[in-house]
């Protein structure tokens, strides 16, 4: 009993801490997306991309969340001036972002100068949905080596997204999997979402999410 | 402060049913593992291919763990008579399984007939980690398409693995991947696991990785 009061104190201080930074956000006029995934899904290769296409385009500022290392900070600092690393090991390895550490993130940057903000959770499939941050949409990631039945082994993650990427899709002559089955396991968790199919390889689909970015962003 | 001691006290009681679990299992001379992964890296298709090959040489049985479906225990039942699926849905959607989950499985098998008991745990690269569940060994698979950073990025799971089973190796040819800096990471995170390159597909490593777990039962 105890546990489960604790549990939603948490979670209520949480997405009261998530207003907060929503309201900083838009007061600053900043749209932000909050980009969950499995590790390996291609979250930072995709932010690459992103990144390159948007510069001189779009202010961006991104936050990347992880266990450990500032691996990812390095990847994208050539592509954006911006970019601020989470380690949640020095929060005792959190599986997921919560809204006090972007609200102190946001610290780092000057807001005045930022139109989008792109958050990286930690690569886990589960945890991350549960937490609001401050974000005004949620994406999925979601790559083909991952097999046809993660939309209903994971519902929460593929329900609250507002957008599911389909990653790597340059692999798939190389693998046994029905892309029937993976729109129609979408379309059975989550009927709402914008789906994107891309490979941040090939650069299939690479457009159509930055024209879903840019439009999502006004 | 009260946060931490209710922490506390959950991976206290934990522990403590999953030493419990041990027991039971001892007593059995039953061997028991416990699989860990991303989504996707390949486990139930591991779990295929292992089945057929014990089968008539080992008793198994098996646990899944998925926070919903029994799409695994479906997928498993043709190659092993004894699969029992943990949904965690049940129990709030929990992000890994817990030792009571397990205790309570146990008695859905007639154990003097079973040698060896796989658990394939929620597909979760980080929670999993924390929580022992009775098992003598853990298992952690590590598909090639998550990228060479992971054993840095995700070092709790990486390091308390016996064994590491590096999958999907067929799809080496078509990504741009350094062996030698996966090789190298797993070390800097986990110098004395066991790894072992498979490709459930090809059968690349299948052999090394049943000499592996009938070795290990002992």
């Amino acid at each position: 009993m105890a546990e489960i009061e604790i549990v939603k104190d948490i979670m209520e201080e949480n997405d009261e801490i998530a207003r907060e930074v929503n309201g900083i956000l838009n007061s600053k006029n900043i749209y932000c997306i909050n980009i969950i995934s499995s590790p390996g899904a291609g979250k930072t290769t995709l932010l690459e991309k992103t990144l390159a296409r948007l510069k001189g385009r779009t202010e961006c500022a991104v936050i990347e969340g992880d266990i450990s290392t500032p691996i990812d900070r390095d990847r994208l600092l050539p592509h954006c001036d911006s970019v601020y690393q989470i380690n949640t090991d020095t929060f005792g390895g959190d599986c997921h972002l919560s809204a006090f550490m972007i609200k102190d993130a946001l610290k780092e940057f000057d807001l005045d100068k930022i139109k989008l903000l792109i958050i990286e959770n930690v690569g886990n499939l589960i945890c991350p949905a549960d937490f609001e941050i401050g974000e005004h949409s949620k994406v999925l990631l979601y790559s083909l080596t991952e097999g046809e039945d993660k939309p209903l082994k994971y519902p929460v993650s593929f329900n609250v997204a507002d957008a599911i990427v389909v990653t790597k899709m340059d692999l798939l002559p190389h693998l046994e999997v029905d892309m029937a089955k993976i729109t129609e396991n979408i379309a059975k968790v989550n009927a709402r979402a914008k789906v994107i199919f891309v490979s941040s390889k090939s650069g299939e689909g690479l457009n159509e999410w930055i024209d879903y970015l840019t439009t999502a962003k006004k």
